[in-house]
């Protein structure tokens, strides 16, 4: 529950579960896969699964056990609001074989929080502080009704606004591996032109993962971005070293052969 | 192969697999799940499951599997490009247990197109014409390099211009169930208070999926959409008017227990 590990050679992976029928029918257009992506990057985390799943208990209980026993850390987001189809925290207990009860502390914080705005507590906002027994609050300051966290499984909001804080008040208490760097390089042709060479690169430069990612330029020519990633610098270095000498080589190839046709 | 299901009660279901190190990195923001969750939900598929995989064989033959026996249809994104990175063709055909091969007609399909851009038939770019043995190509006019369809798995391209022409290939062809229809009320009120009389509608009306969602109003005030789903038109006329007579009855007595405080 504290700081980076001991070892910055340890990788921490992480498994993202998203919960909602509002995405699987395309009402509602994710916002938060991006940036947990990002954010669980950016401290050292390696996201390598992400799955959306119904309100439906069976599914959600499957894909938090499958994920929680392969990852490091499991983040969900959505379902811990006040009505019927906010099951998630039912679902969380039941993965976790434990009860599920009002948390005396996400009372407290739901009470105070209705003081402030004139509502009435009642059996609906009452559902945001029922937790599985054992877990610790993951507090937000944005609407107040708190997520939680238990074993490996942090559970957060479905709003973006509050999601966000979650995983702010949650990160310093994540353990992180070394950070995965990049690089990304413009190579000006297509990737149909250098897919040959670029796999062989890749091969030769174990540690260091190289994607290559077509895109269409400001001039309305098809081109590439060649990524590398990499948890140490020098493979990085030298693994982008190889990609720009073999892109001169290959423009140059390219230029003399259209040059020649 | 062809045209809506013989019974219009029968239910069509499909999961999305997207795979690509680059999503779950977060450099590249997805924009193919929600397009695709609209797409089946309008043509009467309902999108039951969505995962996010790496560019990693075992986890996308896994994943294909898992999903692949349980709904009526599967389809990716992403990996059929012509890099060392693009997977998917290979994870397929694995998980079918057939063999991959070059398809003559996506073969004659690149280098048509080839000649039109100038550009010339390399190794990299003969990899886009790998298929599983048995797969029939899913075309599209933009970028010409073809999908394929195996069994009840439908590859598509990351890029969401060409994964959407290919979605448009394949429509025609898909089974489809009857169609999920959705009424969206705006509730002017809280989630928290009409949680619980929401919650009762919900358990009184099997047929109808009744969701709930949080939002912040023009005033900036907390708001809720209600949004019903059935595919029965009079099952959901009749939870819709339940919605209605309850927003009324409850924003009542919130009027009045706000005058009366």
């Amino acid at each position: 529950m504290a700081g980076p590990a001991d070892s910055e050679s340890e990788i921490m992976t992480a498994a993202l579960l998203v919960i909602g029928d509002e995405i699987l029918s395309g009402r509602t257009k994710d916002k938060n896969i991006g940036y947990v992506a990002e954010y669980l990057t950016n401290i050292g985390i390696d996201l390598k699964e992400v799955r959306i799943v119904p309100d439906e208990e069976p599914a959600i209980v499957a894909a938090l056990n499958a994920l929680r026993s392969r990852n490091t850390y499991v983040f969900t987001t959505g379902g811990i609001g006040p009505t019927h189809d906010d099951i998630t925290a039912e679902a969380v207990a039941k993965a976790f074989g434990v009860a599920i009860d009002y948390h005396p502390r996400a009372v407290e914080i739901l009470q105070a929080r209705l003081k402030q705005t004139g509502a009435v507590m009642n059996e609906a906002r009452m559902r945001m502080a029922r937790m599985p027994v054992g877990a610790e609050l993951v507090l937000n300051k944005v609407s107040a009704a708190p997520g939680f966290r238990i074993g490996n499984v942090i559970v957060m909001a479905g709003v973006p606004q509050v999601m966000q804080v979650m995983l702010d008040y949650v990160a310093p208490t994540l353990k992180t591996g070394a950070k995965m760097q990049s690089e990304t390089i413009r190579a000006d042709c297509r990737e149909g032109d250098i897919g040959t060479e670029l796999g062989e690169i890749a091969s030769a430069h174990a540690g260091v993962i190289i994607g290559s990612y077509p895109f269409m330029d400001e001039g309305r020519f098809a081109n590439t971005h060649v990524v590398l990633r990499s948890r140490d610098a020098q493979k990085l270095a030298a693994a982008k070293a190889a990609v720009e000498a073999m892109l001169v080589r290959v423009k140059a190839e390219l230029k003399q052969s259209a040059a020649g046709s």
